[in-house]
């Protein structure tokens, strides 16, 4: 099938031309008995789940457009590619920690891969107000692992290399991120949409020129530093979660840019999820204690972070930077740990910039968070937003001198009692 | 020819294997009467100059090894691709910089271009005390053309990733770099040397954890920072002069790295000549006047960098960094320049960073430069050299605070009056 010319499928297509699979099959069953529902609610791509006699598969395939705008927005199949590569890195990176990839066909761009039940969304979760057992361990120990492990610390440099130059080629997924994060939230592009009651406080974000040039700086460190792989959009929408367990999927954005990308924009929607918690309290109050928990996750991610990545340092850092020749074997492992701290420092700046950024364009932007959105009164929806977009502006511009996580947490509370509009 | 085996040169065999080459012959003239010298004295080449009837040319063949070394250390022929490469990129960005090429044999690792006569070596010029009009302003715009226009502050990103992409394959000659300039010269590595009586200082400086953090730090920026296309050995060994002209050869070393690289390597370089400059006076005193002189084109190299970079920053920022969108269209021209004050204020601080280390592994590391190496005298060498180990700690690890060129050149005099041993 792979040699054939690409053709989207169908539920009525899907067990013709998938059932000789042995990969899928064994995990489905005859295909024969095979049941096919179409899910995909996201913007780009197709998704069904099929179930079998055996079990159940999910069946992923990239279109040739962005299916949110149709055909008129072309983008390439090629996507799928960077999906599948960035899979496999992460289950090798940090095992189980993504949907285990059953069968992968280029030319048709579709992905088959576990399916993950009875998980749901994890932004649906905290729109509802349920709580994840170990969830801030899970994806602080995701991030350090993943970004550590693909990056010069750990990596043959050559292996290296060859990865950066791979991910080079997903420029489409990239100029998605260029625009519509770093660009477009910064004045009236074409496809931005906002609550119509936020214009004041948009004016004020979009005539601060710190803001801009700070927006700006992020974009140069996002496009330019390619220190690790990057999941490349790591939301919230971007993970699936039970009660006790948590997956990351949809890493189609992949690419090779800096450590702090995938913590900064994981944050921010946390971010979003506390400033959010107001509109979704059937009474007053009733979201206090939720909301602090937010808090406390988002707090714990840095925390998990921070601790798996420096044990991966001090473990296994056997890569081309900070080597051991010149630290530990003279006698200076107190060097190595002052290089940490010092690169700790620079990641949590850049987590920082990037966190800031992501808070503005999923309310200024094309693409919003359902933790907003789902808010059916314009006026609590826009008091709310305006809180996360002035945390945001704080974050951005103040990036070189907030220096933890606890002054975070601390200004994202005092934020929550102000009033912007 | 470019079917066939790689085949190394000879002056015997190179009319026979290249008199069919329109390109070269249109510039020589019957092969029947070419003469043929193999002039090659670097490390890694078979360099040819072929005089003809009509004119010359340079013949330059890559070997399988490093020539210095022999075939103990292989090197992929791969460089003269990347060579090649480079040179008709640089030649792109600004016109006139480099030797003109008139053939490019990708499997016979062939470059043959333009024979520079008059033109020697900047740095023997230098050791002789000679002067060339328009040095510092030539290498000034070569720098700053060359990196603003292969970055995406001017290139279409899709293009600028592709080259990125492209010259990540350039993983021996990055090796090299990335051993013997950031790491080999802060331990005992094997292929170190230095002069005897310089130990009590390479002591200091192998016992000083804040050089070697920074040097690690300087080597994850050129690891990981792909800002633009860099020459990547810019010394005063790739520059060729004349009274009144500027060329710039032998980018082999081509990577995308930081913009502050390429500056810094060639700062460094001017400041071993001028540390050098009391070891090749006839009598006490007799270069006091070409020391000052090399002082004020060091300083001006740096000048003419930032007031191109920033006539290039208003006239070409045509890329997806800093937009006009985003500033001028919105009346916020300040904002592009503040953007740009900052900009060059990180470029500055790479390039201090990357100067000091370049310092430090031309006198501790494998490969030398001659400024200090023709001073016969161990003792006169080991003095002066120590003056330049010392600068170069201090632009290394001070290079968050120091913010000046006036700076860099005080402190330069300071230390030139300074004994360290």
């Amino acid at each position: 099938m792979s040699n054939q010319e690409y053709e989207a499928l169908s539920p009525e297509t899907l067990a013709g031309r998938l059932g000789s699979v042995e990969s899928i099959r064994s995990h489905l069953g005859d295909p024969a008995q095979w049941q096919v529902r179409e899910v995909g609610d996201g913007n780009l791509n197709l998704v069904f789940i099929v179930d079998g006699p055996k079990g159940s598969v999910i069946v992923k395939q990239a279109l040739p457009y962005v299916r949110l705008v149709g055909d008129s927005w072309p983008l390439p199949l090629k996507r799928a590619f960077f999906e599948y590569n960035a899979l496999i890195r992460q289950e090798a990176r940090d095992p189980g920690s993504v949907p285990q990839v059953y069968h992968f066909d280029e030319a048709q761009a579709i992905i088959a891969m576990e399916f993950l039940s009875p998980h749901v969304i994890l932004r649906k979760v905290l729109i509802d107000g349920g709580r994840v057992e170990g969830l801030a361990d899970t994806l602080g120990k995701f991030c350090a692992r993943t970004l550590f492990r693909g990056s010069d610390l750990a990596m043959p440099t050559a292996q290296r290399k060859a990865d950066a130059a791979l991910f080079l080629g997903n420029v489409e997924l990239c100029d998605i991120t260029e625009n519509l994060v770093f660009s477009d939230p910064y004045f009236e592009a074409e496809l931005n949409r906002h609550t119509p009651g936020l214009d004041p406080v948009v004016k004020i974000l979009r005539d601060d020129i710190d803001l801009k040039v700070a927006a700006q700086h992020m974009k140069w460190a996002f496009a330019s530093n390619a220190e690790t792989m990057l999941h490349g959009d790591l939301h919230t929408g971007s993970v699936m979660v039970t009660d006790t367990e948590t997956k990351v999927i949809d890493p189609e954005f992949a690419t090779y840019g800096p450590i702090g990308f995938d913590v900064g924009m994981l944050l921010a929607n946390f971010l979003h999820a506390y400033f959010a918690q107001p509109g979704h309290a059937a009474t007053e109050g009733a979201r206090d204690d939720y909301q602090s928990w937010i808090l406390t996750v988002t707090a714990d991610i840095w925390a998990a972070f921070e601790a798996e990545f420096t044990r991966l340092w001090r473990s296994e850092r056997h890569g081309i930077l900070y080597q051991a020749s010149l630290f530990e074997d003279q006698g200076h492992a107190r060097g190595a740990e002052q290089a940490r701290i010092e690169r700790l420092a620079a990641i949590w700046r850049d987590t920082l910039g990037f966190c800031g950024i992501e808070m503005h364009r999923r309310i200024l932007g094309l693409a919003h968070n359902a933790d907003f959105e789902s808010i059916a009164d314009d006026a609590t929806r826009a008091r709310l937003e305006a809180r996360a977009l002035m945390m945001g502006r704080m974050l951005a511009v103040g990036r070189e001198k907030i220096t933890s996580m606890a002054q975070v947490v601390d200004l994202a509370r005092q934020v929550n009692k102000e009033e912007y509009l």
